[in-house]
């Protein structure tokens, strides 16, 4: 029996490439400058497993999400050549705070968290999380994250160490994602796993592949065929 | 500026002793015992803080409330002569889980989340109090606990913990409890603090002091008061 539900959140819950985009859309717009907004988000995006392993390896302590994606929004900035105030970079880093929700995604939250507890278990930090769901209103019931268990998916201290939280046994806690190597990583922990098939994450010119059926517990265009399969 | 409140959960958002009450009252039903179940509330109760105390002092390691309310129900019940199989031990202390709100507290609470981060800050674990909001309707942004930051309050990482993990200076982070002991350690880590008097917490026969004006930042009678004190 599956009592609670864990979700990935960026590309699983959340469009963070077209959010991300829009919100440099309208940075360059505010200081005049133009460049490939799109290629800006992906190397964003691209900077984030590396910085994780980093802190993985020893090499970096501790260290936020919202902190990984400062430091390589500087780097990325200074290559493009554009020179602006702290405060700017501050708010710029932001947008990962206000992700918009996949359209499925609240109104399928809000069918599930009926009878499961839903929570999101991301490598983003706690604050990012909580503004992002007040943000896009999504209703978690709690919001955990890799900031709590000191570890970042994919180590298994944070499959793991949410059920231990939840107080729930491994198998009762599904894992809902979007990414093989998240569900992977969560299976090898015990967990049951739900595959989210979110094709449109990471743009037009790259459509991630559909798992195979029986690869995952559960494979699911949205997270209202999730809520059918379930039985909410 | 305020830009979020904790909220201690025993006593300020809900009424534990008569829940608890009922609770025991309906398990005396079930179980054909009849119990002063008011003192054996109050009993339960108090068994709490001395718990703490001895985590505190590393005669126990690190352990939940939900262990630390078991342990004392066990003693009580056998203290009381009631003897019933471990199964219908667990379901009474999950009594905690499904405590019930004061009146105005949900209505409260949605009008403070438009415009602050709302989350408790308690000593109850992270599963109870995501029980409990569920049970009780109770609208968080995020759950934060003792748990997380493996230390009860009063101690100070409780405080500095939750301001840190929200990404907010202390000053900026309000502690709302109807206990002077919590907000002046609150208010001894530099947090703002509201007193919300909740003169039926502990019965008919002892009703708590109501605080000076001038002794914590604020003082009201319910969320609602507190709402209009901070303009929401």
């Amino acid at each position: 029996m599956i009592r609670a539900l864990a979700f990935d959140v960026f590309g699983t819950v959340v469009d963070w490439r077209s959010s991300v985009i829009a919100e440099l859309d309208r940075f360059g717009a505010r200081h005049g400058v133009e460049r490939d907004w799109a290629a800006f988000a992906d190397d964003w995006r691209a900077g984030y497993a590396p910085a994780m392993d980093r802190v993985r390896r020893g090499e970096l302590p501790w260290t936020r999400i919202d902190d990984l994606h400062r430091a390589r929004l500087v780097e990325l900035l200074a290559d493009r050549g554009i020179d602006v105030p702290d405060a700017d970079v501050d708010e710029l880093n932001r947008a990962w705070h206000r992700l918009e929700p996949w359209p499925d995604a609240v109104a399928g939250l809000t069918r599930l968290k009926q009878r499961h507890v839903i929570t999101p278990l991301s490598n983003g930090n706690v604050s990012l999380l909580t503004n992002m769901a007040k943000h896009g209103g999504l209703p978690w019931d709690c919001v955990l994250s890799a900031e709590i268990f000191r570890h970042y998916k994919p180590d298994p201290e944070t499959y793991l160490g949410c059920a231990d939280i939840l107080d729930v046994a491994p198998a009762e806690l599904m894992m809902v994602a979007a990414h093989p190597s998240d569900l992977r990583a969560a299976r090898a922990a015990g967990l049951a796993t739900a595959f989210v098939y979110r094709p449109a994450e990471f743009g037009p010119d790259r459509t991630p592949d559909r798992p195979g059926p029986d690869e995952f517990d559960m494979l699911v265009d949205d997270f209202s065929g999730l809520a059918d399969r379930l039985g909410v």
